[in-house]
């Protein structure tokens, strides 16, 4: 028979989840391996709230197992290292993003892309390699393979620098793969949400020339005076949009709403690209038609290898990025996801754990 | 007030075109200008049939101009050359693609990517330079500047050679600029019609392992002995699909009937490639997600630049590449239109303009 959450293992640990599809949380005791030899264990100072753990929370994708303790935009400091662990020692910063595993020795693992790897852990409701669920940075500490751990920059804010395991390398990565890292290239941003904003702020520290697209005239001012943002174009307006026809490299749709794509297709040169990170629940209209008559493509990025989350933290250290943060403590969770939902937030709550998150009382 | 196209210019020409949308093609009598400087003059000797053709005989992409004379492969022998030719002479063999004018100025031209410059004027019921209508290769002669003429290779035959400059070029430019072009490579090839057969062909050339995708089991025998295709996978058939998800390094889908991509999406490895070169009347459905989990991309391409067409004939004359034709006289166009609709041809009509085209009684 299978052992529950809070024995299956010996080390106890403790944050909040969610039990069922009600996507409430609450407090919880679950358990966590062992430090093994290439293992770092390390107490989370914050862990950020991405969109993802509310749907994992509400199983909306309908692979979530319960219970569920999300969190995968975490950094904290090392208690414990493994005997064969080499790149960390006990008292570093550490990060742990979106994945805790991969097979690492198929093509993607030795590319350095173990996000593409057929058997990439991800780092929560996820099973591992024991058969165990994994448990991620809502909680008091985490236990990760070396390899899944990122060095933490030095002058790299904690709270701040918290949503870039996510956010931050979704957007980086795209940029770079897709050749639209280039001092002057034209790029677009769709939305400007956690992902949207920290899309604008790595293009403009790659010297690109960033327009914000966005259905909502009130962002004008932030996108502009807030992100630094070079243009801003209300992308309902079909003249607005009509005048940039053909003009840009690239364009980054960080939506993750039902929305059209074509008017962004217009928008791209010849050669252009349009990068889709956001998953919307429909799928996009495709007409074959704008891509075939400017050898236009729409490409899709899911956040980074591991390799390339240190190139993006060391990257964002250097240049400042950081993603906008309200940080909060762990019991205004299920306020947050409210908030959340009506796009309250600017842009992203990290959830201050060290400072909030109380042990149970047994 | 404009003149009447058989009177427009000094020079005489006839052939067979449409009058209105019916679609119905009959002899027709109009002009071509004088051999400028920089002009070839050349008899046509043969035309193959594109189903574009079709299209704009009809109006159905709503661009025409009346009276339509269709045609963009077009084969024939220089008849008098302007005094700053200089690539070509009186006798030569030359063939015509789907281009006859663009801007030679603009990047696309300057990269050699006519195809993609705005100011690209197409072979047949398109404004030239001096605002008449151009005609294209259903017809005694053409005219057209040299920059737009393609050398016609030694050993390349001349009727199934025709095609090539319309579903060659679109087959091979796509394979080359997307890198699809190595030995080794894994491609699809969705749809065996005029484009799909040649794109096979292609293919094999460069050395890919080449996979035929289509809905019609009967096709099996004549994708694996007619054209040398190494496998064939009924699309519809969900585990024959199954069995090659994620191992295809790139697909071309070039079906214009309206059908799902999401199915090539699935059997593509990470960073595989769908380019589609047809264009189905309805917009494709694109989920996010598949793109995103392997960052894949959908791409278009559109025929090719004169300098890629050249060298397309070159590596066709090569390798042995033609298309399957079937030869015509001028005067079988329209049952050939109808069987063109209901697909039966293999895989290309070709007209034997020369030797079928009778001049006008006055």
């Amino acid at each position: 028979m299978a052992k529950s959450p809070d024995t299956e293992h010996p080390v106890k640990s403790y944050g909040y989840g969610a039990t069922d599809t009600s996507g409430t949380f609450s407090p919880l005791a679950f358990s966590r391996r062992v430090t093994g030899d290439k293992d770092v264990r390390f107490k989370v100072l914050y862990c950020g709230i991405c969109h993802s753990d509310l749907h994992f929370a509400k199983n909306e994708w309908g692979v979530t197992t319960y219970p569920v303790v999300p969190g995968h935009e975490i950094v904290g400091t090392v208690t414990e290292v493994g005997s064969k662990v080499e790149k960390f020692k006990v008292g570093d910063t550490v990060g742990v993003g979106c994945l805790v595993g991969s097979c690492r020795s198929c093509q993607s693992c030795s590319n350095d892309l173990e996000q593409y790897c057929p058997k990439m852990i991800l780092t929560y409701s996820f099973p591992y390699f024991d058969g165990t669920i994994t448990y991620g940075g809502y909680s008091d500490h985490m236990v990760s393979d070396e390899h899944f751990v990122l060095r933490w920059p030095e002058n790299l804010p904690l709270d701040a620098g918290a949503p870039l395991l996510c956010a931050g390398i979704t957007t980086y990565s795209p940029l770079r793969h897709y050749g639209l890292d280039k001092p002057g290239t034209k790029l677009g941003v769709v939305g400007l949400g956690g992902l949207g904003h920290v899309a604008v702020k790595m293009a403009k520290a790659f010297g690109a020339e960033v327009t914000v697209f966005s259905t909502s005239p009130a962002k004008k001012q932030e996108a502009l005076e807030g992100l630094k943002a070079d243009h801003f174009i209300v992308s309902k307006d079909l003249e607005q949009m009509q005048a940039v026809a053909g003009t840009f490299d690239g364009v980054i749709d960080t939506v993750s709403a039902n929305h059209p794509i074509i008017v962004f297709l217009n928008v791209l040169k010849t050669d252009g690209k349009l990068v889709l990170v956001g998953v919307p629940e429909k799928p996009h209209e495709l007409p074959a038609f704008p891509l075939i008559m400017g050898r236009k493509i729409v490409g899709g990025s899911n956040i980074g290898g591991l390799k390339e989350t240190q190139e993006m933290l060391d990257f964002s250290a250097k240049h400042g990025i950081t993603a906008d943060v309200e940080v909060v403590p762990i019991d205004y969770v299920n306020t947050a996801m409210e908030r959340l939902l009506k796009s309250d937030v600017r842009y992203r709550f990290v959830i201050d754990v060290a400072n909030s998150l109380k042990a149970p009382l047994n």
